[in-house]
């Protein structure tokens, strides 16, 4: 069931580095991250999946040496774009035309969105892309604890180093979030036999009837 | 399947205002959002569910005249921290020892935590504290899509006017999401015959192998 899935999973703390994510599961949850819903359909993000030894460790060395990075098999990185602009606007209005027919509605609605976005300052579309990000970053979560595939979401890393590992400055993205992909290693997680800690729904949740 | 749920899943444009959705699967949706892993564990955010109608006819108002948060039946409102305090994350603190028992391990962590995150200007907290909540976000609509409960997120409505009504702003919170509840209205919704759009896994993903 849904929720015993997102309660089997937790911020992995050790990964087993002699199991790796069989592919099929990985694609799962890339496709999990496509299907994503974001502001206006825009998907204004860029998914990185990485197998590479190498790159790993180049990432784990900026992301205070967290073991997961390595120890699992694939490492997704979410990076968002840095500004939105009339092309990637407008890509996306010839992605809908291809699929659904052209439309002025359609045409007329990105216009619309092009004329609100554009002018804004571009820290303001950037915080507004990675919003979009961290939708997808939910579901990526939840197709990995769905499929029993652990991850740990990692913010701790120091992002102009990964973007520069990963030539992300000239494609206009910046890495928001990391997701190492793995299995627990039973045995040498000090936080798996730790209660999950959550605040009540008293806490959490306002009800207004 | 999960994936099939995720696709099934699209921002219904008309409710059916006759149905309503039964509050075992509003409950389940709740507790996805609680479950949602965030930053350290703080879960920088508040939910408020809200049934009432009157509530929610005044959120419409300033919210573009979407209809689905009247037609729909709950309105889930995502209200993120406008700030982290000493108290905030020392209640945090209190949870965990409550859970796990005391541990130095455990305070020294969270001091160090707010030795980072309070001397932040407030907007970059805020920001931060906002990214977390589009992380339950993603788990409220992945759990909505599971219990074949259609939702709508919205950012299309006037923050300050929404935080009035429900009187964030005193609480320190800011209203950053919204996502109506309901069931979709099969025969009266024009977006529901039309094709999903996604960018094509090439164009969205590259693969560092």
């Amino acid at each position: 069931m849904f929720l015993d899935k997102l309660n089997w999973r937790y911020a992995t703390k050790k990964m087993d580095p002699s199991k790796a994510v069989p592919e099929d599961k990985v694609a799962q949850i890339v496709e999990a991250v496509r299907m994503a819903p974001t502001s206006s359909g825009v998907q204004p993000f860029e998914l990185f999946v990485i197998r590479n030894t190498e790159v790993r460790a180049a990432i784990r060395g900026v992301a205070r040496d967290q073991a997961q990075i390595t120890e699992g098999s694939h490492l997704l990185v979410f990076a968002a774009w840095d500004n939105y602009t009339a092309e990637r606007i407008d890509a996306v209005v010839t992605l809908n035309e291809a699929a659904r027919g052209p439309s002025e509605l359609l045409t007329g609605y990105y216009e619309g969105l092009k004329a609100m976005l554009l002018p804004r300052p571009a820290e303001v579309n950037a915080a507004h892309a990675a919003h979009q990000a961290y939708i997808a970053l939910g579901f990526a979560l939840a197709a990995a604890a769905e499929l029993g595939v652990d991850s740990t979401p990692m913010e701790g890393f120091d992002a102009d180093q990964v973007d520069e590992i990963l030539g992300l400055k000239a494609k206009g993205l910046r890495s928001k979030v990391i997701l190492p992909l793995g299995y627990r290693q039973e045995d040498a997680d000090w936080l798996l036999p730790m209660a999950k800690v959550r605040k009540s729904a008293e806490t959490l949740v306002t009800e207004i009837n």
